[in-house]
């Protein structure tokens, strides 16, 4: 088939919370760009839509191949991220500065509200009757956009919290507690669910899970943790950040002495301690016997480790890369916009595809954790979680207690 | 030269705080003692010297070398550990099970709190005329041990603190504000001071280091951030668990809202988000300027993470096993007790010995960090503390931001 590209520049950019492998598709998209007939400069943008409207460009065609595989397996955005969430004035002011550069293709790797971002970038350009390609690459580490069988930088951040929750069991059977943990993800529980596949042997924590899929009851939390450590001895417990009761009320934001907001109106979870000391104190205030001593409760929150530790996952190294080039592939192919998804071929042996999928399908959409995960108590997964995320966290340590 | 080596039972603990190779070491020991003569049997104590009494003992002479030697590479105790500190109507009971049981040859392997318990029950077997052979092998994450250059477990620990800051530092790099990290360490800041081990470019966090070895002024310790702010834009800050003020008052032990102490009368300082949100929200009301925006301010605390996690040194790993095979070579060659230590032999190549040194020596004393490594400011480490460090580590990977 023959068609015609319009020839003008590409501009980058990377939106939101980082991840382990967000530069593997930044370095995708430029090296499937590299030598197309279309593309007459690849431009970087500082700080996502930021740089954009701040005129701040990097000159990506110019970076060695050497020095972008170092990016590729470099933790964080390289380019800089934002979290500006730009209205119409706002992508107005983009489109004048993509006018006066000529860009004509729009590459932004981010997450279900940079989707939503992109999309209106692109409505706006077909409004003006500006020719602008505009492709959405996924990234996140809640594995919250819909049409992809997950995201990349979930793998990553799941293979952290498996190893985190592996060292953490082993700790709390060696020195016998209730230990709760605090994992991130807003509104899905597809991070705090890796926690159960640090599980190897009998008896292994975590014992518990909670998902932001179930409403949370703090008397009945208590309830199951004494269940648990009195059929353990200890109990290790995985809490998700994203936590709310049965209203839909966040229990991190109550108990956030400032509820700090960003620019999207989301409410500061993570930074904070706030939830994990509350349910510690909660649980150790239920569990103290009356004249008795306290248990040993200990809570800790894992924060930033989870997007960022540099010890990615290979299959989701792989994915985001592919991930980037597929977009800068579809582009030059003639499509013009879009988001890029992962859609799973296979399971034994592993096997994802990139397939192209309308920017309205999923910008500003939130998935959740599948009925079929979660476990009909409530508080643990299921098996078919366990074989969906397994083979994407790669190898894990093998452990023995005696 | 002939010895005769009184025959009996051997008994190994481990003690405290758990480590990522405290395992090594009790295979180390276990290893060494087999086939030996003197040895009729080698056992294990559940939850060190909890154990001991409540005659808890694993036959480790049962124990195939394959599951030995996949535990000696699983973090944590893998006899489990306890926090009970002996004093002489508990070690007496001690001496009664060691009595009915023959045992001749204990191993405690634990930080300078065990160590002092290896004391007092090696001086009552003097007192009682009870032949007993009594051995301390080091372990702690502070490194806070006297005599040694460094101890087993803090190598892997200052592994995952370096790992962590380095994530830390492009996360904070891409999204910039002011991100203050609480790091473990009672009294000793070596493992603070390891945060510097993540710098790989001009620029690169932690831009300010504070450990207990110096008094904290929580005035200069905003305009120590304000001024970092401002000069490169963002702040990371790696602040030590011990931090004290000028009386010497754990800054810690006065946050928490419950100050519970364990047996040692230690205050609980590790598994709780406190400090951190404390000094994030001074920084954030002290440096938000008048009728402005706060700053970016956030605070993780890694927590139990840095003790187990999956991912140790190989240069702690060998030195573990070391230790505890020395522990049980000078006990058959007929030395009577006292502690091992390691001794730096060179730097480049990096290469260590063990040592046997005097149980009084070590024991219930507490090593800081030495003047050479705390840079003039007082917020930083010297070029001696990262040579010092460095080789214990292990690689780190290289990062590259454009």
């Amino acid at each position: 088939m023959q068609f015609d590209l319009i020839k003008g520049n590409a501009v980058i950019g990377q939106s939101g919370g980082p991840t382990a492998v967000i530069n593997q598709s930044l370095v995708g998209v430029v090296n499937a760009l590299r030598g197309a007939d279309a593309i007459t400069g690849i431009l970087g943008a500082r700080n996502g839509v930021r740089g954009m409207i701040e005129e701040r460009f990097v000159d990506l065609a110019a970076v060695s191949p050497e020095t972008l595989e170092r990016v590729a397996i470099t933790p964080s955005a390289a380019l800089g991220s934002s979290r500006d969430k730009p209205d119409k004035a706002y992508c107005e002011q983009i489109f004048e500065v993509f006018e006066r550069n000529n860009v004509r293709y729009f590459f932004y790797i981010g997450g279900n509200d940079s989707s939503d971002t992109c999309r209106i970038i692109n409505e706006l350009s077909d409004d003006v009757g500006y020719e602008l390609r505009c492709f959405h690459i996924p990234k996140t580490i809640d594995n919250d956009l819909v049409c992809n069988d997950h995201t990349p930088g979930y793998p990553s951040a799941a293979r952290f919290v498996a190893k985190a929750f592996m060292g953490d069991n082993l700790d709390n059977a060696s020195l016998p507690g209730i230990k709760i943990d605090i994992v991130m993800g807003r509104h899905a529980g597809f991070l705090t669910a890796a926690a159960a596949l640090a599980r190897q042997h009998e008896g292994d924590g975590p014992h518990l899970i909670y998902c932001p899929e179930r409403a949370f009851d703090p008397t009945k939390f208590v309830a199951d943790i004494d269940r648990m450590y009195t059929e353990h001895g200890r109990c290790l417990v995985a809490v998700s950040e994203g936590i709310a009761n049965a209203e839909g009320e966040s229990i991190a934001a109550m108990m956030a002495s400032s509820a700090e907001k960003d620019a999207h109106g989301n409410v500061q979870l993570s930074g904070s301690g706030a939830l994990g000391d509350f349910l510690a104190n909660l649980v150790k205030i239920e569990l103290t016997p009356k004249g008795g001593n306290p248990p040993r409760v200990r809570a800790d929150t894992f924060g930033y480790l989870q997007r960022c530790f540099p010890d990615a996952s290979d299959v989701d190294q792989a994915e985001a890369r592919a991930a980037g080039a597929k977009a800068a592939e579809v582009a030059m192919s003639g499509d013009k916009d879009g988001s890029i998804a992962i859609e799973r071929v296979s399971s034994e042996p592993y096997k994802s595809e990139m397939k192209l999928i309308k920017l309205t399908d999923v910008a500003a959409k939130t998935k959740h954790m599948p009925e079929e995960f979660i476990s009909e108590c409530g508080t643990d997964v299921t098996d078919a979680f366990i074989e969906y995320a397994k083979p994407l966290v790669g190898e894990l340590p093998m452990v023995a207690m005696l």
